[in-house]
């Protein structure tokens, strides 16, 4: 793992979170886009070393959706940046760890995406993340 | 805000999961102690740009003992570095946000904290944290 990528947060409403991260904390609104593949509206914004990511459900389906019917709003995983995704999938799963997907999905920004069953990190859901040679 | 300096994760026993985080993950141990003020044992590990911090309840009492009892183990709270506690506590009262504490808490490592009530943060609980002049 080289860093913590982002954090990302689910949310009800991309709008009323944004003004609050820009306008209470303070934070730089970097981007907004839709990542259909995991059927939400993204925005990320800039918490200097590490980027917030906040995720509103496009539809009642999928992870971020189940997220708040089940837990409410809140922090729904932690991205760790990977140089090269496949490779720390096959070294977790080597090591016993079970990877949600067999193989990497397509995240936000050309990115590529893999998560590490939450039960074997004791509760928190990480995600794999390796951007795309875009700069992102 | 500065950056993120931790992300807090409740855990049952921090043995166990020091086990998975260094020998799984490839994350480095930094150090572990005790927080009295705060009833917890913690110990911190570097993911490159950010720690995470294990929180240990030390007895049935406090918010981590209470957070795992309501929600399981997981993620507790995200730490924002800040330049002057005082100083970023009124600014965001002054802004309507409440504050979980009038003074700031004593934190690990001589540091002093303070927490935004998370029905303010859309249900993230996010702690100011002020380092103290040891350069942790």
């Amino acid at each position: 793992m080289e860093k913590i990528d982002h954090i990302g947060i689910a949310v009800n409403n991309l709008e009323e979170k944004i003004t609050y991260y820009t306008e209470t904390l303070g934070l730089k609104l970097l981007r907004i886009e839709e990542v259909p593949s995991q059927n939400v509206r993204v925005a990320f914004l800039d918490a200097g070393n590490v980027h917030i990511e906040l995720l509103e459900p496009l539809s009642e389906d999928g992870a971020i959706y189940n997220h708040i019917q089940k837990r409410g709003e809140g922090i729904q995983h932690v991205a760790f940046k990977v140089g090269n995704i496949e490779e720390k999938m096959s070294e977790l799963k080597e090591k016993g760890v079970r990877i949600l997907s067999e193989q990497p999905v397509p995240g936000a920004g050309g990115s590529k995406a893999a998560f590490i069953h939450p039960k074997d990190s004791f509760g928190v859901l990480y995600e794999l993340y390796e951007k795309s040679g875009k700069g992102e």
